[in-house]
């Protein structure tokens, strides 16, 4: 583990370097985590060979873990892919390698790509669309009827040495650190949320779960002018670690009590306010009810944790306050606006990695990022040279 | 019961004019359902000292009651207060005037209204509200605070001859029949819910319920545009009422399923199209799931129907799908655009009338209203000098 | 001419045929206007030579002429790029081929296609799509950077015998005919407007213009519900073509006054009520000055008119009324819903087709989309087997 | 002039206290500038005897100039009315007290009142709405057809010592203070502008105009998370304020060039991106045509700043490109949002009050304020006891 991130020059003469052999972390339906040879290769890579018109070849160099530090946030699945074998539909059934949270270095490139070329730093959007279907076409991709999502079963993830990606996915970070670049997924999960939620300058705004999608959340919500702002979690650790990140978020510890008394205990947090939105990071059943409980007439409750099946919600306290409803999968469009957030300083996501490995110690990563007791919030697989 | 409305022409002299004793329809906490005296009095009207600055007294000549057709409709509020004696935390507590759905003839005038005169035939908006609060301020005075809404207890009703009114809640109406005019009301459901739900010209849309609500519903949407429009019930008959309003509408019978195997066969119903929008009439658990089984990604449910205080939802269908879960209480703002579509003939409400009442038997108007075997829509009482 | 519509049958076997030569209908920078040989032939579309993958050969049987009927027309372009050899940035600079509004049948298919089969009927999007761009990515792809919109120079257009073009913007039509299936082009100019225009049910809207695309923006304003309709027009002959198509439509001649004077008569023409949303179909400076003075506060000024580079507005009137501005370039999104709106008899673009003529005959069909007194609406060309 | 602001005490017994003579600074059509009695007098605020219901008296502590920094600056007006004796419509036509950007202590309530009671610190939105009319029912009062507008002719304005407002339109602000409540309404300006303009976090945005209307609205899309922001002025020393009260922005000097020039240097300044989002300040034509050819395909030029009766614009690049025009007058329900902004401190307005007199000296303020060598960006009278 290492403190702080090493960052490597970008790559020049390709031909000439001495490429490592690809690797990759992969689970199966057994639950088994292990390290091993991936494709494309390495001399493949060398030789141009697997790369199909529009990619790239990326060295990857930071990837973050989707991890378990709460039980409920959405932000799980590599964890939950490893523990679970599943989630809900989305099936592990063969020998599948992880990952979805990446940035590096472009070290091919297609003779036919012209955006990007060797040396450039980019951050990857770990998908490939179809450009054919209604969502596609009417930019809401997320939804795409064919859309092939990186270690989303059967399609393989990102946590490997080298990878070929469409250049169309590959966003160029300039002097952003890797860290920073693997960042950006997590980020574009909020963002999206934030996009449709139509959070509005000087809206009071609950945060519900301060785990690494809340948290990052709470950052988007500061950075947008939410005000007053609280956060809820029942852990006091993680609404302090919220408080060392946005000073001026109000905590509020969720306690056992009904959702309509919890409802009320939360507008005393906001100082007799009642909030415009509600972003619901826990997926949690009490946490949903809770959050229909708290907003105002008119309000929304965006929720971006996912959870059971089915649940439970106050459907006449919805019903009679006009609450809307508002529920999340994924994010389209989101690198350009992240990136640019990140450049300019308005969202810092530093604070928020709190564990470094090398991509050799990959196991010991994930271990990491699955035990409550590590404390950890963001966990990165480094692959530096 | 007559078969057709009888109007009257409108008023002269208050004065000279032979004012029948008021009478009001009552209901109380044991349920009894009967006719006496009510405010104001003959007297006090013809007097004008019961009228406060910016009022108006309103001969009420229609009023439609809110029956019990489907079991889940939003539109039997005043059967339900009678047979339930409460809505939610809306509780009869004392002797209590029903009826919401009104209009009449302006009979008189306090000196300060300039916007309506003696003889003006109006449509009445069943609430005051506080001017004061936010949703007031912000155009959705439906979340009034210190909303007064005809009829919700403690506030009395409408079902009574004479009516005391601000004029700023009385609408002109022209020479639009009282029963169109008592229709304003159940339309303004329906407006108030399109214009939330964002129909567009084309829209794909599925009506959950062929109830009152659900039929104004349906020719609002027909009206708006949707193509194509499929309507579900459980009770053929109500279908087939659907299509005798709008011969566009494709109908389905629902049937005991689960709701992704009711979802397939209504997108089915569509010609293997998935709706834009859901409007859900219904309230009903099982209906609502279906619903967002059935709707597009990133497609809207919009429940105008009420039912149980919690639901069951099919939370992770909502989520990977993006489905936008939207909920109505009231109306604000619709009146005006009503009559509109009234006048101009884009609405045409006299189908849903089918049983017409004197004021003098409104009790037999309840009992109609109330029992599923008569095959009621919409029962008006009258009270036609 | 031909009075009415005559259909062909789907071709069967492609190799057996008989396929006439392929020509092509072109204008070149000296205003000149002919046919002439065009690809692709009749033997490369027989041995599939020219196909790519994706692509489908359609035969086109109806094209519809964006004619010179209103000066300030949007649907002027056919006749603006033979008579003024360009639109704005648009420049005809060699020999070039007009048409973009069109239907046909799948007379061959790439064997990479699934979608498309020969014999299906198809209506045809007129453009091609970068699928990489911001516009793209979001759902505005009349925004795209790097659009092929056919008829544009240096596009090649439609007015062929065959055409390749790519599956993904061949919409099947099913049995509707190609006369309607050629009108989704211009009803797709409408549907886009009102689609960002927001007109909701009950909406008082305000046309200006009754040419082509004010007449269809007519039939969709109507089938969304609008109420009331007031349209404007110099031509008395033009409104009464329009209430002939749309019966509850109130007609207004504009005449020679101020923009203010203007509005206060249409005003007027509405009964009292100022619109909440104008489609200026006309792109005419006073035009849009009395749309600007006739809206109400907080109202939108939609302009679907194209004209001079510059245009003089009343800035302050626009500010004090908190007035939306909006324009609009081509459409994206809107075959699918305009084939759901003809199919299901919500909009009947019938009465609009004036003129047809065979392919051969062409320039005399251009000759009478040009010549004002012709009474031309829309002019189509057909090549029927 | 006082250089820091010295607060004041809540008031006690306002019987037992020596209340001042009440004074008002006035204008005529002459153009002249005077202070003079004003009512309520200060005997009638003590026996309270001109207080309607509803009403409270507020001695005024601060008050800012509307003044002449930027020559097409929205709040110019206190100035204006002084100067010129008019703004549109609108015009002087007898003694008239200025003012519109007031806070200050409740000294008097009259009986009716419950949400206020004397000693409240209160800041003052200076319009009293009529409740009846569309506007106001649909919560955009700012165009409420009866307004009452303070300092707008021929309703007095607040720079006097008392002023009876009714309780509803004065907000409690807490222990902010009188400077901060007074420059509510100018940040009401920018906030009712940034509500409709629709910024979302991660915007690139473009400010025209570093007056104090722009050097507002820059704050606020800071607050906002606007990412990069851009902000161009004519004058050197109004960027450099800019850059020091937000660092990060990017400063743009306007040179004489025509607007398509000026476009694409700005488009450099935000180093290749195209703004999302233009917020115009200046009501100046070339400044708005220049925003119209820079803004990204399918973006929004939002014009704060007024100008004169007519301006031309470049209409076909606004068409090609789907340019939203958006213009706006005054504001509606901005105060609660802009006290959570200052009291959170997301807002911080100190750096704005470049000067400060005492109510005696209003003259000099007036001549401070309209003198561009001055320096001054908002002057604030205070009147303290």
């Amino acid at each position: 583990m290492s403190p702080v991130a090493v960052e490597t020059p970008a790559t020049g003469d390709l031909k000439s370097q001495q490429l490592k052999p690809n690797i990759g972390v992969y689970t199966n339906p057994q639950h088994d985590l292990w390290i091993t040879a991936a494709e494309p290769t390495a001399d493949s890579v060398k030789a141009g060979t697997d790369l199909k018109p529009g990619e790239v070849t990326v060295a990857i160099r930071s990837t973050g873990i989707c991890g378990l530090v709460s039980s409920s946030d959405k932000s799980r699945s590599d964890v939950h892919f490893w523990h679970a074998g599943c989630i809900g539909p989305m099936i592990v059934e063969g020998d599948h390698i992880l990952g979805h949270e990446s940035a590096g270095d472009v070290i091919a490139v297609h003779p036919s790509v012209t955006s990007l070329k060797v040396g450039d730093r980019v951050a990857i959007e770990p998908n490939i669309i179809c450009n054919e279907c209604e969502p596609c076409l009417t930019g809401r991709y997320n939804g795409c009827e064919k859309v092939e999502f990186l270690s989303t079963p059967p399609v393989p993830g990102l946590l490997r040495r080298y990878v070929n990606h469409p250049a169309t996915w590959c966003y160029k970070i300039g002097d952003m650190s890797y860290e920073d670049g693997a960042m950006l997924e997590p980020l574009s999960v909020a963002l999206a949320g934030l996009e449709r939620a139509g959070l509005k300058l000087g809206d009071p705004v609950l945060i519900c779960g301060a785990g690494p999608i809340g948290l990052i959340t709470l950052l988007c919500c500061a950075a947008a002018g939410a005000a007053p702002i609280v956060i809820t979690d029942i852990a006091e650790s993680r609404l302090e670690f919220a408080k060392s990140i946005c000073p001026r978020v109000i905590t509020h510890k969720v306690e056992r009590e009904s959702a309509e008394d919890s409802a009320k205990r939360i507008v005393q947090s906001f100082g007799g306010v009642e909030p415009a939105l509600v972003m619901e990071c826990t997926g949690v059943e009490s946490s949903i009810a809770t959050a229909i409980w708290t907003v105002k007439f008119g309000g929304k409750v965006f929720i971006i944790g996912v959870g059971k099946n089915e649940i439970n919600i106050p459907f006449m306290r919805a019903s009679v306050r006009e609450v809307d409803i508002q529920l999340q999968y994924r994010y389209s469009n989101t690198w350009p606006k992240a990136i640019r957030l990140v450049e300019s300083g308005v969202i810092d996501l530093k604070k928020l990695v709190t564990h470094r490995f090398p991509l050799e110690d990959a196991l010991k990563a994930f271990e990491t990022s699955a035990d409550p007791k590590s404390g950890a919030i963001k966990v990165q697989i480094q692959s530096l040279d």
